[in-house]
């Protein structure tokens, strides 16, 4: 008896392959037949992770992969790698699909293109790293670094470098997440590590005075940031390889660039078959990750729009986290079930340099562009009780809504211990905690792990008294 | 012109002292005079902080002293040290003290005694370490370990037996927080460490399944660990001093023995003036800790009752983090301002021998006692990315009510990052999350923090799917 349905996901990675495996684990291959389409050659990835391969934390690329294409394959899912969606016929239920040559192979002979029909669609199609379109920017040796396949490329390329006599320059453009954590691993590369961002500060995820205490920590590992500087562009030796970047008013030596300037939701494909997308240019979804307007597609991960349960707005927040959660989601409901994905409140942590940097909720900006009236404070407290060995400062700075206390966003910077306590104060906004109510949180105390006040207790405190300082209005 | 009203605590650790303090911040020293009267030589000491200096972690006693009574002084609390209150004079509103013969002092000379008059009262007198009656139980050389006059006096009698020749015997009893980490402290000093429980399982804080990784983990350190034998007595040589703890049906050589059996509210004071105490002992309080049917007494710490806000039940939770909140709220309240104290949801962390043990809300047997039925799950998963150097497993036990799938508890026991990733669950348990609920929560997700699917939302899915699986009933 053949299967009574297809589903056919775009895109292997994590939303994708999660939805995959989570229809797989609801419905068995007699019920259901799934088929996934990955252009590139990996599956189910952490680019994360990236930065850790080049820096030789972890090595890679296999140990990157959390599925393999075989391992997908041997639970009955259908993954066809070097094979590209080029097409979406929602009328029709069916997708146009290019495979390279040799499935799984180098991608070498003539590209095959056919059709493959479906009764319930997923779109994970991920996302696109900006590259602006200026001199050079697209020339070998300017990377970015969004899929295994970008971290190969990459890796060539300092292999390549690394060839030559010292000193390397690496040149990192863009100071976000993707940017500073390359920064740091060029540099424990042995690099000479400048990074570029046209905004006032690194970190741009976080208010600026939280940003500052970023660039000191990257100032104390050698690395230069430069900001207030736009690229203009890359230039180019006769070999077509990079020699410098130019900026408005500088020239800055570069023998291998990183673009860590973002990245846009991957909605050609979508676009061009009329699905609906947001300001963002992520696609729409409802609560059960379902496209709007559609009864048979689903859409998740980086290729998607989510609500900020904070700011109530929707926005594109790409992390593989929300990705993993919306495969969850689809897999669960494409294969007849029920699950909702809610949305997110803003989290996001990073390790740098020997700092931990953590953020949830809205930054100070948010905070105004949301229409809230609030009050911030920050206090430095330590990770461990003052006196216990390894006890590390840490900075908590609070937004908290007037008249209400509502707690609105926190960051966290500081060293051992930080990162990870930004989530006490995650699970708070999803709960929509005051300020004051967290003041009273039984959070864990022991001399190795908190101070007696934990440094969230001792920011909710402070945070509460301008709350009743500030007043009513 | 004299202060108009007089604040008189009695108790100078965590929840006196605090309140002390927080009243002081609101109230200058021309509106409210504050006296505090502590039995001891310390105040505002870490208690917690001992078996870190027994094991030299740490050194003592002065680093566990957050702020000295000249301290205190120097901000306008009037502290007396070795001043004892001896008799609660409610009608009268006075307390009768005993002062040893030389304020903070050696406590040599003659006990002096008087009166003083108060507008407003504060308990904070603890608890007290159980000695159980039994022979040779009070003898030198037998020690509890609550405050820092008991440190210093075990310290004394380990300097003692270490001018002896090895090997050194040390017999814990009981198995709890403070008996796991003292044997731990003992071990590394270089004693036999012999813990002795009653009860089937060391850490009966945590579920037996949970309580026998922890034995797993003390054996590894070389501590022996006897369960199901109950201490009958101590065995004392000639010179008094132990020689032996016996059992039932064995005799475990000790050179110095550890009680660490619990403790109990010392509620002495308070009993004889006719307040009251709850089915623990514990003083009963209202939300902002005043004394029930007092409108001019407070109390807080060690020696009240608290509600816990999972089980509807009240109970004695004495740990230093629900003291230092509970002087806060005190101290706000008897200076004429307004805050409260909902209760407790009953976390712990502990570190004993390179094991992160954590729990926060209830136990099996706790819920099945509240009358809740409930769906229990365990999963295995990573503090990092698993590809991440330094990842480290740990297993995550999680509640879940039946019916409505509210999160009732979750026990953590692991290795490095285990232990504070239960504050997660602490806010949840706060703010009533259902474990569908967590699965969704915004957890800060990086490789060298955590997998992408953090210990305790995995443990959040699989709890999920086992309310699903349990049905309604």
């Amino acid at each position: 008896m053949p299967p009574t349905e297809r589903l056919v996901i775009v895109g292997g990675d994590a939303a994708g392959m999660s939805a995959a495996a989570q229809a797989r684990r609801l419905r068995g291959p007699d019920e259901l037949e799934i088929v996934a389409f990955e252009r590139g050659a990996h599956t189910s990835y952490s680019a994360c992770g990236i930065p850790y391969w080049v820096s030789d934390t972890v090595s890679g690329p296999d140990a990157l992969v959390a599925r393999s294409p075989a391992e997908h394959r041997a639970r009955g899912v259908d993954v066809r790698t070097r094979t590209e969606v080029v097409e979406l016929d929602l009328p029709g239920r069916r997708v146009r699909t290019r495979a390279a040559g040799e499935r799984d192979g180098s991608g070498g002979g003539e590209a095959r293109e056919s059709w493959t029909s479906y009764d319930r669609l997923v779109l994970a199609t991920g996302a696109r790293p900006i590259r602006p379109d200026l001199p050079g920017a697209d020339a070998p040796g300017v990377h970015c670094v969004q899929t295994l396949g970008d971290g190969e490329a990459l890796l060539r390329t300092l292999a390549e470098v690394e060839r030559r006599p010292e000193p390397r320059h690496a040149v990192v453009v863009g100071a976000g997440y993707i940017g500073v954590e390359m920064a740091e691993a060029l540099a424990l590369r042995g690099y000479r590590v400048t990074v570029l961002d046209k905004a006032d500060q690194p970190m741009t995820t976080l208010d600026p005075d939280m940003g500052e205490l970023v660039r000191d920590a990257m100032a104390g590992m050698g690395i230069n940031t430069v900001t207030g500087a736009g690229m203009t562009g890359v230039e180019t030796g006769e070999d077509g390889l990079p020699r410098a970047v130019l900026t408005e008013d500088d020239r800055h030596p570069a023998d291998v660039v990183v673009l860590g300037l973002g990245v846009r939701p991957e909605t050609t494909l979508a676009a061009a078959a009329g699905l609906p997308l947001g300001a963002s240019g992520g696609l729409l979804t409802d609560l059960g990750m379902r496209v709007r307007g559609r009864t048979d597609v689903w859409a998740g991960g980086d290729c998607v729009e989510v609500l900020n349960l904070v700011s109530g707005q929707p926005g594109h927040v790409p992390l593989g986290t929300h990705a993993n959660k919306h495969g969850q989601v689809i897999g669960t409901n494409a294969a007849g079930g029920y699950a909702t994905f809610p949305g997110v409140v803003g989290t996001a942590v990073s390790r740098v340099c020997d700092l931990e940097i953590a953020r949830t909720g809205l930054l100070e900006a948010q905070a105004r562009e949301a229409g809230l009236r609030f009050v911030t404070t920050s206090v430095t407290a330590t990770s461990r009780s003052g006196y216990f060995p390894g006890a590390r400062p840490m900075t908590v700075k609070m937004l908290a809504e007037r008249r209400t206390g509502r707690l609105l966003g926190v960051q966290i910077v500081g060293r051992e211990g930080a990162a990870k306590r930004v989530d006490v104060a995650a699970v708070a906004l999803t709960a929509k905690l005051t300020v004051e109510q967290m003041t009273s949180l039984d959070l864990g105390y022991a001399p190795p792990f908190s101070p007696v006040w934990d440094p969230v207790l001792a920011a909710a405190r402070k945070a509460a008294a301008a709350v009743r300082e500030a007043g009513p209005d």
